[in-house]
């Protein structure tokens, strides 16, 4: 009997000051690999054997060295350093390099060859909100553009220092829980702290906070693990549990920003009817009018114990959108995780949940539930137990309805301990020149199949790729499409200019530019073809009473600064 | 045996072209009186005999006439005209002060003096889209303000054409359901539609546009009858359902605006992540931005069968706010109406409903619930038939722990008739020289009780003046306080005086400038101080840039041209 061959995926944190410790996803100590399953999978689809394998390429181990010049004075650095501290100044070449990098996939596979195309001048970390004030006010004054990094996992460019200046790490110092307000069921937080932090001191808030119940904060984005509180806001995120707790803008009770032109904290009330919201008017800015220093948050009584889990496999896309519409409008609650993934990703899907090839796969197929046919539909119900247990009798009846089958709560139960992990996966690709990138959008129901057809279309024009998708976010009058595209190229530019192809399509066929990973610099260049001159107006009108000196998170974020793809050219 | 004697409470519709006719409040026909226990009640809080009820005083039965010159030349009204067409511009004296007018009671007060403090210099019926372009693009070049008029149910001053100009009416012409999209759940709209229109037509779909099912717009308003749903969204309404259904902010899918730098429609997409929402950005703006013009809004399902009705009766009120909070963060889904009267006011509703004196008072005094300490609790839960089940029986565990007693769905039987009425009282009474009038506030849990002691304070502070106050609108951290005072005056100075030291000790002791009556002009004054005059500054900001004349809904609303009370002196 032959051994099997498995390539050499690495599992090896990468070494300190290496161009991978940069690029590679989350915990350096925690790893992904592709199964059995899918590695057959792989190796099928890109007509590859086990001696492809053998080799890795361009893995980035290399020390970060490059020759930038930091174009600020001493005097500022100085400056910069007696606000905050000598300690919390750095101007080393890799925490430039660092903070100045997200992990859009574009970033990652230029840093694995060396490439470094912008760095900070100087990284800060602010301890407290003053802190943030005078640097912002000395900024102002001295024309000093300021990024803010939070987490670091934004997929789009949003933190890139287009212009140099001062990058300020909010996750250092500011990330603490500063009250937990149990009487309105609120948590006010500084906005650099993480997701884990956050939900883990909600867990177990009886214990730290002596409160009489344990809380939730409700969302749970695939990068909760690296992603700030903050930076849910300002890019609006969604978590995995939306459906049922609402998107981070829905979760924000109010917020205190420092800007270029004051610092302000908006009302906590539940609602008012006093004038526009300017709440809501900063969400999304992305950093653009000023620095989310801390935030009032909704949180939830933490019940694990009443989820309800279900899964279900339906004949056909259509059948398991029409259900998911009608669970969507039914009006008996909505789901917490609800997700349905198409043909193609259900057929991978089924592989990597180790599901493919079971007994429960033959009974699907018995069944009539066809590989490249079939849809898997993964879900939990969350909040009081009588609420739960109707939501997943009344999903099963209109799943039945739809021709789907039940096939138990487990799909979700597999699901649920990898829903941070699958983003490990891409660097044991990478290493092997496959790429696996991701764009999404948001559809309503009447086009949500025109939109999926569409992009499925162009992504599979091009010989030897994978597309799956999912729909993971519902509303009453429609969902997200999330789709997942694997190719393998050693050309930077035919991916780039592929992803551009996509996201065209996407505009196109009439869906969003963006439904939770927001817009940073790289879909920037779509944005007013997409909402239109009059409303990118109006976001710049607000910009310019913001910050009208442009210091905040200038050089293409959101479009506002420039209107084409110059911002990649910005020296 | 001696005959009761009743009031002559009037029962004629007022006579056309009369002062009584522009400020009767809803239908000319429709009436609602005190009955006989309100009127027992009335007359012992304010020390009268029925000898004071047999004259009434400033009827406002005569004739509008007045003295105001058109503040248009020739040649600019001619040039409306030509635009909507002759038969829909008018310059008539009746026409000038009607649509100037609102429900303001101060303008009621004065009206029935023959005091007209405001008019429009013409009055304008658009017919569409088209109309209100050219009207807007004509007026922005010639500098003429424009004021809009919707139901005319503002209570605020919000319609006063404080610089005259122009009153476009949407609601004459500009009423149509354009679109209902049974896929999205949407309907699309002319905003000048008023709420039963909607409401008639979705709960008929069916027959109306072929859909599978029939629909309901989820918003009902107390003035429901005689607002419009673009009325609704700019001045951020909530209806009584809202605590399930959602505020006016929360239903809107997407709108079309005019205004001087331009026609946009915001995007339908479900959610998005592309920059900060414009579709969140007009709502509230009372006009000072734009005409709002169309709208796309959620509907639901209509299932009045499954609706399930309930009411209980607490010892205290801290008792039943504590169950409401209990309710609002229990995550079983929220009852649709969800109201708490305080002390005062279940005295009073208890006679209002015919409770007092019946055998359930008499059984709930025996049990321990004495008047004015006891206060009740109505609500009914709407959606899935299983879903409101669960509500009702949730609810009444919760009500059951705070020692609420469960008085059957009987009270929200009673209150639901006459759920859009209780406005129709006003003219009663103010013909006999007795006031009502409201004023409320959002609030968060932990500072309910203080705004409510302290605003009840001030307002018993005045020998023989009613405060009755209900909470009406529900969310996990907090909700509204509605105060609803009655007074006996003829000096309208006192009166003013009096209402605005209620909001001062409103914004003084925590609450919202307002919760869902929207500022108009009469809160305006409070404006700055209350959000900070950061976020004034992004709302004037905001203004600037949609409005550089500033011809739209000028000279005091929101605050946003006028800091004080000047805008009583605008001439």
């Amino acid at each position: 009997m032959v051994k099997k061959f498995i390539p050499d995926w690495t599992e090896k944190a990468p070494e300190p000051y290496s161009y991978r410790s940069i690029f590679k996803w989350g915990n350096p100590e925690t790893f992904k690999h592709p199964n059995p399953k899918l590695y057959q999978e792989l190796k099928q689809i890109f007509q590859l054997d086990d001696s492809y394998f053998q080799h890795k390429t361009n893995e980035g181990r290399q020390q970060v060295q490059y020759k930038k010049p930091v174009n600020l004075t001493q005097n500022q650095i100085k400056a910069l350093a007696e606000i905050v501290g000598y300690d919390n100044v750095s101007t080393n070449e890799y925490d430039r390099l660092k903070f100045a990098t997200g992990k859009t996939l574009e970033e990652a596979l230029k840093l694995r060859k060396g490439i470094i195309e912008r760095v900070a001048d100087c990284v800060v970390h602010p301890r407290n909100v003053e802190d943030v004030q005078k640097i912002v006010a000395y900024c102002n004054k001295h024309k000093i553009p300021i990024y803010v990094y939070g987490g670091g996992s934004s997929v789009n460019f949003g933190l890139r220092p287009a212009k140099g200046g001062v990058t300020l790490v909010l996750s250092t110092h500011m990330n603490k829980i500063l009250n937990v307000n149990e009487t309105n069921q609120t948590v006010t937080v500084q906005a650099g702290i993480l997701g884990p932090a956050l939900e883990e001191a909600l867990n177990n808030a009886q214990k730290l906070f002596g409160t009489k119940y344990n809380y939730t904060c409700g969302h749970f984005p695939q990068s909760f693990e690296y992603s700030s509180v903050g930076g849910w806001i300002v890019t609006l995120g969604s978590g995995q549990s939306s459906s049922y707790y609402g998107d981070a803008y829905d979760l924000v009770i109010s917020m205190k920003w420092v800007t270029p032109v004051g610092t302000f904290t908006t009302k906590d009330y539940a609602a008012t009817a006093t004038g526009p919201k300017v709440n809501d008017i900063m969400k999304g800015c992305e950093g653009t009018f000023g620095v989310l220093v801390e935030v009032t948050w909704k949180i939830f009584r933490y019940m694990p114990e009443n989820r309800k889990r279900f899964g279900f496999i339906f004949k056909t896309f259509v059948d398991a959108i029409n259900a998911s519409r009608e669970i969507s409008q039914g009006e008996f609650g909505m789901p917490a995780v609800f997700r349905i993934s198409d043909e193609e990703e259900t057929h991978i899907g089924l592989k990597l949940y180790g599901i493919d090839g079971t007994v429960l796969d033959k009974f699907m197929q018995l069944r009539g539930y066809k590989p490249m046919q079939r849809c898997l539909f993964i879900g939990s119900a969350e909040g009081e137990k009588h609420f739960t247990k109707n939501i997943k009798k009344q999903v099963k009846k209109i799943c039945k309805k739809h021709g789907g089958m039940y096939i138990t709560g487990l799909p979700t139960r597999m699901w649920e301990p990898g829903r941070y992990k699958d983003p490990y996966l891409r660097e044991d690709l990478n290493d092997y020149g496959i790429l696996i990138d991701t764009l999404e959008t948001s559809v309503k129901w009447d086009n949500l199949h025109h939109v999926h057809k569409a992009v499925r279309q162009f992504i599979k024009s091009r010989p030897q790729t994978v597309c799956m998708t999912h729909a993971s976010h519902f509303y009453s009058h429609g969902t997200n499409l999330y789709f997942i595209y694997i190719m393998k190229t050693d050309d930077i530019n035919e991916y780039i200019q592929f992803q551009d192809g996509i996201i065209d399509t996407i505009a196109k066929s009439g869906g969003s530019l963006s439904h939770h990973h927001g817009v940073g610099r790289m879909l920037a260049p779509w944005m007013e073809e997409h909402i239109g001159k009059e409303q990118m107006a109006v976001l710049r009108a607000i910009k310019k009473h913001f910050d009208p000196n442009n210091i905040m998170n200038p050089g293409g974020q959101l479009g506002l600064d420039l209107k084409d793809k110059n911002w990649r050219k910005i020296k």
